[in-house]
């Protein structure tokens, strides 16, 4: 798919700098692109302010010069890595953007469940292949998710990311690790606590997540999985469920 | 320094796997060999067990064919990652350790502060310097600094990790960031409440440590210091002080 500069990407926040909280990326400084809009609905989905079209109308219609312009005011015009997420931002014209910022000293990562390839995953910096496990109630279209890969071709390092809450998404991640055995991978265990849209001071907790990222380790070192990482959200640990850090 | 094979290394513990949880490493399987013994003695320590000559008893002499034994069967023959900390593990002769390890498919990480550099650095997959900052009441000696640096030539992944208690930290990790601008930079929120050698069960102020972890992270955007990563110690918000985990 090809965009045009006139395109406009639908918004839902932009926000940061602040500390990339999970995956191979963490602890960065980031500035996070959240775009509105989505293919699926996880069970257990942590962003439905970006995902449920009952938010629509607060996602915002922005141009890539728009969004561009933010980013650079929000960071001080000191380049850093931008992450594109949603919702799904692949269903969004992100191209542009990508290139544009690049060409501005930025770095941009994108994390995505892999159900949609874009022929401009090859110009990222990173991409975070997060696909969905049986909790979360979606099916995963193998072809889509290979096809992802392929876009990325060789240029942006590719992770692969999976949000743990039982057995069955382990074996799940073992499976889709097996797949693409030469993708690094990053397991995290599940908030079973996820913030409402409306309801972002919901109680997090804290032990069940430690507890469950406990086990996540331990299931780890039983199989000797030695080449996965296991990473929790440190944003939900510092800050619960509040967003826009 | 050569090391004959005969040379033993003073250990004080060899533990895992479990995941590494601080610094760039952090979230990967990995077993840890802990030598004992230290040049510094840093005022807020975490590992005095290992340090202080008063628990010199407690550590065994192993030749490198007893650890590596050891290491191989904690870890089920399967190769992983071995991370070197002490005390200061720079002054064991670890290099035939790394070397015969390496021939097994292990991987090696050197934690040390930078004061004694070893010839067998550049043998290492990654070493991490981690100076020890003004609240430590330790001082850099930046010739052996420097010499760490260069030891490591260019095989290794070099990484600076700095705990950061206050503002003097802070300023200290900028100093050093800045003299060596090409080294990926990790910063770490103290631990104001350390285990004592035979206190291991002390509580653990998790808001303190994550409420200085938010004062960092802010610290770090306002400086716009964005090559700079900010980490807690994943394994005191999971297991508080615990020890062998």
């Amino acid at each position: 798919m090809s965009a045009s500069a006139s395109e406009t990407i639908r918004v839902s926040e932009i926000f940061g700098p602040t500390i990339q909280g999970e995956g191979a990326l963490i602890g960065q400084p980031t500035v996070f692109v959240r775009t509105g809009g989505c293919d699926y609905r996880c069970s257990w989905c942590d962003s439905l302010h970006a995902v449920d079209s009952r938010f629509r109308a607060d996602w915002r219609p922005m141009t890539t010069a728009e969004i561009l312009a933010r980013v650079r005011a929000l960071s001080g015009d000191a380049p850093l890595m931008v992450s594109l997420s949603g919702g799904n931002p692949a269903i969004q014209p992100l191209g542009p953007l990508i290139r544009q910022g690049q060409a501005k000293g930025y770095r941009f990562a994108l994390e995505t469940q892999g159900s949609v390839s874009r022929d401009w995953f090859s110009d990222l910096d990173m991409l975070v292949l997060s696909p969905k496990p049986p909790s979360s109630a979606m099916t995963t279209d193998w072809d889509a998710l290979g096809d992802c890969v392929k876009a990325a071709a060789s240029k942006p390092r590719i992770a692969l990311k999976f949000v743990i809450f039982d057995e069955a998404d382990f074996a799940y991640a073992r499976e889709v690790a097996a797949r693409f055995p030469y993708l690094p991978v990053y397991l995290q265990p599940g908030n079973h606590t996820p913030p409402g849209p409306e309801d972002m001071d919901a109680c997090i907790d804290t032990e069940g997540i430690l507890g469950r990222m406990g086990w996540l380790i331990d299931r780890v070192i039983a199989e000797r999985w030695f080449a996965a990482h296991v990473l929790p959200q440190l944003h939900v640990l510092i800050w619960g469920n509040k967003r826009g850090v």
